[in-house]
């Protein structure tokens, strides 16, 4: 069959935004650009989609060949594409997004294209929309955390309740309160204490925990009421 | 500045979900197919993106060339993009979806493209993958349900609480427990009840309730637990 006729067709871009979490903070990863427009500027992973390639391989694709990432669970966000947002030629770029633990890629990332971590909340400013890009992908996640058990993925086998909540107050820039945060985790059921205390944070310790992996799929519901007002997060 | 050299370039589509509740159940609007490919099925309302157009705009002015629906809240949800998704032409679609209150639209609507309203549970198959974007688009619906108060906006401002486990039950495609439903409703603290009864629907009858205006978004929160184990909607 032959093609459609008289149809505007476009550049299709991917952008990648990659948070981590490395024990304390929720970074995120960003390459040094070095080619025109915005040369020398901080931007998230990007490149354009080939004639050949699903939006999925590609954003693979592009993430690995600017940072040496691989098999990175990469969820797609949004579609963006204001008339302006690339200055030499309308483009669209679908957004993903994914969360990482920092320590696990540590030995794959390469630094050929400047890849550095960035703390969340001291970023430097980004090129074209990649602003905004993270700034709904960071509502994303808080989304995501609400309903999902994901952020526990990003935990060592066993883990003190202070790192589970630097985790969750990463998330969600804000701080929670210890003792209800304490309180509604272990009403949940879900966790296993440990016998042995984790030292070098504090001098009293606090005792590591363990997830109940026969119970935490199906119990998770229970997490729901971790973040006091979820929707407040979830206005815009 | 000339333009980027070497690259791909595509068309763009527009598929455009719209759920609707009729006051007892959520049916989905399809279009009538006129032209090839794939003439004569059903189909998402969809179109190509012009050159001047952002993806909203593209989305709000596709949905009534086809169905005459102006100023519906769509929602962009994602871009497929499998290699033969379109047999005419590599195209790529970013998919909207929207649930509005059938009867508040009744006028507006269009038949000049077929525009019809089908039960979720009973529609036709549909062309290219726009089953897959329906199928999405329910997880979607599901997933804000849970955490935001939108459904509500679909209701009268009088219901009873048949009416709106209805609504809830529509979106979940589930029975829910009347007495765990209308025990959790209550105790959020956000109905006000009124003196008088809806009688057409049962012999007994239903008493009326109203939103509490001044506390239904602060204390939406409460609304959390009306969906037994809202993770399992939310698994893929």
């Amino acid at each position: 069959m032959s093609k459609y006729k008289g149809q505007d067709r476009f550049l299709l871009a991917i952008d990648c935004i990659v948070f981590g979490f490395d024990g304390a903070n929720i970074k995120l990863l960003l390459v040094h650009r070095d080619i025109e427009p915005e040369k020398d500027k901080w931007s998230l992973m990007g490149g354009f989609v080939h004639a050949d390639e699903a939006p999925d391989d590609a954003a693979n694709r592009i993430l690995e060949e600017l940072t040496g990432l691989k098999s990175v669970y990469l969820e797609q966000m949004q579609t963006f594409g204001a008339l302006n947002r690339d200055p030499v030629e309308r483009t669209f770029s679908i957004a993903y997004y994914a969360l990482i633990d920092i320590h696990k890629y540590e030995q794959q990332l390469s630094h050929k294209h400047h890849a550095e971590w960035f703390l969340v909340g001291d970023m430097p400013d980004l090129i074209f929309d990649h602003n905004d890009m993270v700034k709904m992908a960071k509502k994303r996640l808080q989304y995501k955390a609400a309903l999902h058990p994901i952020l526990f993925q990003l935990l060592p086998e066993k883990f003190t309740i202070p790192q589970l909540q630097a985790l969750y107050e990463g998330i969600y820039q804000s701080k929670l309160d210890d003792r209800n945060f304490s309180r509604k985790l272990l009403s949940t059921g879900l966790l296993i204490k440990l016998p042995e205390k984790e030292k070098l944070s504090s001098k009293k310790g606090a005792f590591y925990y363990t997830l109940d992996q026969s119970h935490y799929m199906e119990n998770f519901h229970s997490f729901l009421n971790f973040i006091p007002n979820p929707d407040r997060f979830f206005k815009d």
